[in-house]
């Protein structure tokens, strides 16, 4: 038996060898990803059994993958060959709430959902949506720095993390950030550890800030005959001085596929639809979306006229990634580019999908530049899907953007951040994982080679 | 002489060595802070300049000191023995203004205020307002993760921070951050730079956020009879949904310093006065806090009827620091508390007062829980001075809070901020210092010992 499975047996803590249990347990959600073979599963229940297994697995060189609800879309969550995968969702208690400071401090496997649900007698929420917000955990969330379809008014889960409690590669836990609105003792750890995608210590205990939930919100769905008009809307929108609490574009791809799983009425001859949230004053702020979608070329613009139907608008953009994933293998990309080159980045993916005659859906949060084009490769497409698949990085970074905006790097774009980055920056990198992580136990082979 | 100084001339750097000048320049604005003595100064001109600067005094083994304004409070700029100053205000161009993605590209030498006045025409501002913002640069601004007035509604500096430039220790030059609203490719580098306090890396670029200019904004005076009817105000504003734009208290012994300074009629008998702006719905907004200020036991409101009368109103507080400099030697807390735990605050920081016999002088972003007691000790009271501070700082943590809310840790904090952090957080600050800076020559004795 390997030693480290010894370490923890003689520290109480249950390792799981049974093969078919791996095997469930290898993967995330990242198509076509390939996953290693892990030694053990731990399903840790407390910090102290966290903190023993890393030092246990410090000990014995072992490499540790953590895992929460495994949604990761970039392979940040899969194991590798002859890991410990380290899973958190047992850790799932939100251990206080205070409605006057406006916190939550929560075990990282607490459902992003869980955290609104448990704020709303108070008329507070956890604001950051990521589309996986039903079933992915905060610390996953914290861990990827996830987005969502609020953050083009509301700001990503980094801006909503104000402390952290994190074990460290050799087993060792630390606290950083404050409670306190305002805090500048120190380097900034908590941003530092928030989007390290596991690589650098484990979360086992955050702080997050929680926010007003808005009075009245309402939706609006404008229908574009082409992907080009519905780029300019959300060019005029942006630059209008409203501030959409979301704003979404579904391409036709998408919406017949949605409209394959769960037919209701969605106009599936548009070439995009258009959704456009408002929850400060609804109703001016969507007349005056209206008026700017109608003048950018909208076929047709309707409103939600109750939140219920504003929800089941939301629900239907929510279904495009499980909708087209029944098309057949996807590849899942996640470029974001600076708010006025969004029209050139649509239409350089139908460039790059004509080219390599694949069939690419565009869904995309539209308001922050963030477009995630999925790439149909089913059995037969998948080399020239990964074609496609690099252009679109290229093309993203041709237009002064990022190779992920909200998914993260995993193993799917690691050499893709490597180009991004210059070398100075990518060996600051390595040099604070050498620092945090000498023996490079930390979920290794995921952000950095 | 001296290596460094053969180095910077055989590489065409110019080198100041004049004692007056070097004296002029070895100091902050932090009282009672002392100076060591510089070997030189450079004023930088250019990003090759300063990397230049930086691998001579990494192969020379000598200490840089990077120097904005030096508008610091916590000595964070000031000189350490046989350092070398490395001035960028001769670094104040700002490069590129895009109104579409709403960004500014600055050399860190530009003034805070000159980004506003440049995005005004385009209806922008750079929204974080320290209290010297007619004269701290950018550079400095970021260097030390910046608070201010508008915070409580608009946030902090690092908010507002999407990409920098910086130099390394060893001289050479990278970028972090990206130009769109989301991206998640490798470590935030941006905020791990963002407060390292020079000790990290000089910046010499940033690229910040800018915001719309609030149409109509307005700001309401009130008058109370106790610091704790203040106190209880500040805490009915904070949980009535309201969202101030600012909400400064200013206590009896600034508003007379203040009135002494420059008179225009402040209510020098009230033991508070709390300004509260807003610039949403301003008027609805005040009428609002207006109802609450006087539920809180308020003597008098009343309400600046238009921008100038509110910006008045605001220069009346700006001055509240160098009023109470004219009083005598003081000494700057900076102590930030759970919004709930204000009063408790202001309360312990009077306790204190007395016990010590000092006059402590209380300014505070009370919307943040964040309070300036500015302790006066003139030339003979600087022993019970220092008590009274340090029992300031023990208040903070003792509540819940921090010892530095906006200011930093410079020197002035550094055995504190080791007491509010625990040992493996300080420890992982430490490996990071150590990484980036291996040789110990970046502003060397600040942040860390």
């Amino acid at each position: 038996m390997s030693q480290i499975l010894n370490l923890l047996r003689d520290r109480g803590v249950d390792a799981v060898t049974d093969p078919d249990i791996l095997a469930a347990h290898s993967r995330d959600q990242t198509p076509l990803a390939e996953a290693g073979r892990p030694l053990a599963l731990v399903r840790a229940s407390s910090t102290a059994e966290v903190s023993t297994v890393l030092r246990s697995a410090h000990e014995a060189g072992t490499p540790v993958v953590t895992q929460g609800a495994r949604t990761s879309l970039c392979g940040g969550a899969t194991a590798t060959d002859g890991c410990l995968l380290l899973n958190l969702s047992r850790m799932n208690r939100i251990l206080s709430l205070d409605p006057v400071n406006r916190l939550a401090v929560c075990e990282p496997g607490v459902v992003n959902a869980d955290i609104s649900r448990a704020a709303e007698p108070h008329g507070l929420r956890y604001a950051p949506d990521p589309g996986s917000w039903q079933e992915s955990t905060i610390g996953g969330n914290i861990a990827t720095a996830a987005g969502g379809m609020c953050c083009v008014k509301y700001g990503v889960t980094a801006e909503y993390v104000r402390a952290l409690e994190v074990a460290l590669a050799d087993g060792r836990v630390m606290r950083c950030g404050t409670e306190t609105v305002k805090g500048v003792a120190g380097y900034d750890l908590v941003r530092l550890f928030t989007g390290s995608e596991g690589t650098l210590g484990v979360i086992t205990q955050a702080t997050v800030r929680l926010s007003p939930v808005p009075a009245q919100r309402l939706t609006l769905a404008a229908v574009f005959p082409s992907i080009a008009a519905a780029g300019d809307a959300v060019a005029a929108i942006m630059s209008s001085g409203l501030q959409p609490s979301l704003m979404e574009l579904i391409d036709q791809v998408h919406l017949r596929a949605i409209e394959d799983m769960r037919p209701s009425g969605l106009p599936t001859d548009a070439a995009a639809l258009l959704l456009i949230g408002a929850d400060s004053d609804p109703d001016a702020e969507l007349a005056r979306a209206e008026e700017l979608c109608a003048a950018a070329g909208a076929s047709e613009v309707y409103r939600a006229t109750d939140a219920a139907e504003a929800d089941a608008l939301l629900e239907s953009r929510r279904m495009a990634l499980p909708a087209i994933e029944r098309k057949g293998g996807i590849l899942v990309d996640d470029i974001a580019v600076p708010r006025s080159r969004l029209a050139e980045a649509l239409a350089g993916v139908e460039e790059v999908a004509a080219r390599h005659d694949v069939v690419i859906g565009v869904v995309a949060h539209a308001g922050d530049g963030n477009l995630h084009p999925n790439i149909v490769v089913g059995d037969d497409r998948i080399e020239r899907g990964r074609a496609a698949f690099d252009e679109i990085l290229d093309l993203a970074l041709s237009l002064g953007g990022t190779v992920t905006g909200e998914h993260g790097v995993g193993v799917l774009k690691r050499e893709w951040m490597e180009r991004e980055v210059d070398e100075a920056n990518l060996d600051v990198q390595k040099a604070i994982k050498k620092a945090l992580d000498p023996k490079g136990i930390l979920n290794p082979g995921k952000v950095l080679a």
